[in-house]
């Protein structure tokens, strides 16, 4: 069956989202998470979770060959420490893998093409902007664009890339979540991968943060509360 | 060392050339090729060729798992015949692979934010114009322009998109590499990936008629001359 969305999946709490709704919403969606050699692998199982939950095709793909050239981000490089604290730019530059969004896009695009599918997903927010540059309304604008001359003459006639939440915050998500009826225990968020959520990164922050924003009691077992 | 240029090299004549003149203006070029499940995957033999020849350092991106999404061409899907005769878009169309450019340079420009490189280099040329979407003027320019936004705050100030030989013909490109001295039977065009050059398939023909035109002997050793 074609897709009715190509969605990029990380097996976070947006992502999961925005799996939830474009299902709710009738959509037949195919997933797709990349492997890019995380320290945080564990978020692909999450993913499958997902696939599982919204009872969507899930696939995994493995980009971990690029790792060999992308290095210096602490997402990828175990030399370097995952930062503590909030999600903010100063503390979070040291996990911006350079240009992972176009890459990811780039794979879910030409998946769209080849499937005939007139919609790529992805659920970056409005907390992302100053962190990743690659998560800001101007560049979905000019990946867009680029795409549509890069697959013109092959591509569905108005295929389309849906951020939904793109100005948004992660207490606004986590609300619209909750009116979905998803349980956020079945998401990872944390950047350090290990046996519970560490807490402390700023990826955990943003987690915690977003439940106490919206008053309600947080699902996530945290090695530190 | 850090490499003055990422190359997306292919093992063919033009990005052989990109890759000689590159050297012969006293750069230091990272040579990248991918696979991405071509059944000519003999090409990439002959890109690793080529690191040699010019003495740069060449690595090999593992996108195969990519090919699991990306189906319906003939250059990836051994269902689906390589088409005979000239290098023309109603001909070659079903030598598209969805998006291979953007996938190929999202990663090289990745490459290059992260090794602080300055260029990024790719030889298109104008007989690509009719068939591939992604190797025309346009597509260079909303691509540099994406990957201005994708990568700010992070990516070498002037990081530019060259690509030489965009306005140029095959021919052209062939002289300019004569000049260079560049021994082509040391690269690898067809498409079909057998133990010789088919000499039918379009990329076959494009290859023999540049040679042709420019009234030099062709070097490649034929199944059909």
């Amino acid at each position: 069956m074609t897709p009715t969305h190509v969605l990029i999946v990380s097996g976070g709490m947006d992502s999961a989202t925005l799996a939830h709704e474009t299902v709710k919403d009738g959509g037949s969606p195919l997933l797709l998470t990349f492997d890019y050699g995380q320290r945080h692998k564990k978020e692909i199982d999450y993913a499958r979770l997902l696939g599982i939950d919204v009872g969507a095709p899930h696939k995994v793909i493995d980009l971990s060959s690029v790792n060999q050239i992308l290095g210096g981000s602490a997402l990828t490089d175990d030399s370097i420490e995952v930062p503590e604290g909030h999600y903010a730019a100063d503390n979070m530059a040291s996990t911006v893998v350079p240009n992972r969004n176009a890459i990811m896009l780039s794979v879910a695009y030409g998946a769209a093409v080849s499937l005939k599918c007139p919609i790529v997903g992805a659920a970056m927010h409005s907390g992302d902007h100053v962190v990743y540059p690659d998560c800001r309304p101007e560049f979905v604008k000019a990946f867009q664009k680029m795409e549509k001359i890069a697959t013109e003459g092959y591509s569905h006639a108005d295929l389309s890339f849906w951020t939904p939440y793109i100005e948004m915050s992660k207490a606004q998500i986590a609300t619209r979540g909750l009116e979905l009826g998803i349980d956020y225990s079945r998401t990872w968020s944390c950047y350090k991968g290990g046996e519970l959520h560490c807490g402390r990164c700023g990826t955990c922050f943003e987690r915690k943060e977003a439940f106490c924003l919206i008053g309600v009691e947080d699902p996530t077992d945290y090695e530190r509360k």
